[in-house]
């Protein structure tokens, strides 16, 4: 099920991209598996990458690559993650990037690949590379819906946002993709986003705009606390708009920029938690009034990732001493729980549950359990000790996410 | 369902302490929810309390208490925590043990109280004290069965413990009772364990006992993550054997009841997680070869705490690319994933799964799915890195546990 969440189908075109699938039988025959990206000469690419210690050897390849820089493909499989596989994980994500190299008149440093999938397993690569030749076939700047479907596991829906604006008289793009419904909680991305724009753009300030964007978006998302092995996330510039190239942070173009791509990296993220694996509710968490964002996102992923929390939303039982309980493991020492607020809302409406270190004296259990009935709930803490705020995203947990994850796989 | 567990029915009565229960209807009317124990003269107290900063009022007045010494009574409710309650859960608190305290001849500070149950509700005091005479009328020294049962909330099962030893030609009784199956991470106890003995020992020696014991049982635990508002475990030493008081932590004697103790908190932790909402497994993980110990628990608590890797056991799945991902999780930054081993094991039979960053080479899914398949399963992990060591025991994660926790209340 998906809280509120539909594939937009209008996908603007990047200049500059194009994007081919096939089936590769990577893990099961008869499923568009495989993604190729293909970017014109000149494109600036900037990632943020996953901070899980077994890492996949895609995203150690990944890493390599985009040091050396003058990106030209990209290529995704699904299936297999080709994580927790050592030294012939490598030597299959390396193989991946000399067929594509070939296939497209490249150099295999130019390439970089992407998995997702079950750890441990191989890769196999002799599937992958007979299916390439299908994928550069299938290579169209309007492809975007199609790739947004291929790079799917346990999504239920193709996730993909876009945008459009213009700068200096030309028009702008902005357009990406992502997967994840579950192993979410990204520690520097998610599971997999690709954004592309074809305006132009300093690398400097791609690298900039690539992290800012991701600590909006997918780093404010959780649905079960576990790190993927796999999180990348990807800030494509192709240039091809011919907007005069953007190299000042303090611009009107940048801000224009930056917000268009923070908007769709936002939509992204959320559409990956609306779709977290067994959700019916989306939860927005808003912590403020902390001495720091750390803090306040710490209290956030609290109560995100408390089990008895989540199931409390899926019930829609105002069982909100739960939150509390959250509140107070988020491993704040000096909290003074007397200062604590918790409201509890939907759509502006707004219950003030807890303050003064227990229930507030105005509660009415009867209003709480009104919020708690809908899709969309908004949960705010004041945590009465400072001015900093974070914000978590996060769904709740129901027998689904027990029935995806125990039959995964199989 | 409660795997490998059942309550043994020959407590040793400890001399020196009587116990007496009641209905008193603090949520639901009609089952035994009140338990009243009585200290003799001169018996020694010592316990470890929540660290969650949203702690109940009576684990705020119980460490008031245990501070000025002399205790004569214990009084546990049920149905209520009576956390989150502010100043008036204070007051309640405090108006329990005045009543407690006039029932038995006492100062109120020589009563503990302890409340488990629903978060942010209000104690029923006139309920609560209504029922203490029947509590005193039903004191016995044979009664540790029904405070077992009396204290228990989403427990299926009483958790019980004893064993009896000598001490310089006296018999010496250590009996202890527990309750808790959800909101399990104890981060100095779980939500209620009581151990008592009839040795005579020093005030010194038993705080330092409580603590030891506390972190080779207790602190071992995890049902679901969530720290519970209400955590304490009291070890409560009447002297009533006649033994020469220990009061040398090197004496055969302190060795003596440290083994008896430990083995009955041990006993009781474990039953804790064996009766864990919804489990069906239970697995116990020992984390060794690290630089601290506290990084070897952070490893195991990150493997215990993967809903993933925690629905993979319910569904028997040796989907074990997952445990991997969550030692990768673990926040050890230079962990070197190539000196990592994982064995999975039951019963003295291990299955090695992976090595120098990926499967193991003579790995063979079938032995690990004979493995997950059992109700009693071993993770054993070398990080390869330094002599320290931990374990950590939790349960599985299954359709019942969302269940009970989205019913509960209800």
């Amino acid at each position: 099920m998906t809280v509120n969440y539909a594939t937009p189908t209008d996908l603007s075109a990047v200049a500059g991209l194009r994007l081919g699938t096939a089936c590769a039988g990577i893990r099961k025959p008869g499923r568009r598996d495989l993604t190729l990206i293909e970017l014109a000469a000149d494109s600036r690419v900037a990632g943020v990458f996953t901070k899980n210690r077994y890492c996949a050897a895609p995203v150690l390849v990944c890493r390599e690559h985009l040091a050396a820089g003058a990106i030209r493909a990209l290529v995704i499989n699904t299936g297999v993650a080709n994580a927790g596989t050592g030294e012939a994980g490598m030597a299959a994500a390396r193989a991946t990037c000399t067929a594509v190299a070939a296939e497209l008149g490249c150099d295999a440093r130019q390439v970089l690949p992407f998995s997702t999938g079950v750890i441990m397993e191989e890769l196999p690569v002799e599937r992958f590379v007979a299916a390439l030749p299908l994928c550069r076939d299938d290579l169209a700047a309007d492809n975007w819906s199609a790739a947004a479907q291929a790079i799917m596991t346990t999504d239920t829906v193709a996730k993909a946002a876009t945008r459009q604006f213009t700068l200096g008289g030309k028009k702008i793009a902005v357009t990406g993709i992502a997967k994840g419904a579950g192993m979410i909680r990204p520690n520097m991305a998610t599971m997999l986003g690709f954004v592309a724009t074809d305006a132009a753009v300093s690398q400097a300030l791609l690298e900039r705009l690539v992290k800012d964007a991701a600590d909006a978006s997918f780093n404010c998302i959780t649905v079960d606390g576990d790190t993927s092995t796999n999180d990348s996330f990807l800030l494509i510039a192709s240039g091809a708009a011919g907007n005069a190239a953007i190299d000042d942070a303090a611009s009107t173009d940048y801000a224009a920029l930056a917000e268009a791509v923070t908007a769709v990296a936002g939509e992204l993220a959320q559409a990956i938690v609306r779709d977290g694996e067994g959700a019916s509710k989306f939860i927005a968490i808003e912590v403020g009034g902390g001495a720091s964002a750390e803090e306040c996102k710490r209290v956030g992923y609290a109560i995100a990732h408390s089990p008895l929390v989540k199931t409390a939303f899926f019930a829609s039982d105002p069982n909100l001493g739960r939150i509390l309980a959250a509140i107070g493991n988020a491993g704040i020492g000096d909290l003074d729980v007397d200062c604590v607020r918790l409201w509890l809302g939907n759509g502006g409406t707004e219950v003030l549950v807890a303050e003064n270190g227990g229930r507030a004296s105005g509660y009415v259990e009867a209003q709480a359990a009104a919020v708690m009935a809908q899709a969309e709930i908004d949960v705010r803490i004041d945590l009465g000790r400072g001015p900093a705020r974070a914000r978590v995203w996060t769904c709740d947990l129901s027998y689904d996410y027990v029935k995806i994850n125990a039959d995964y796989r199989s």
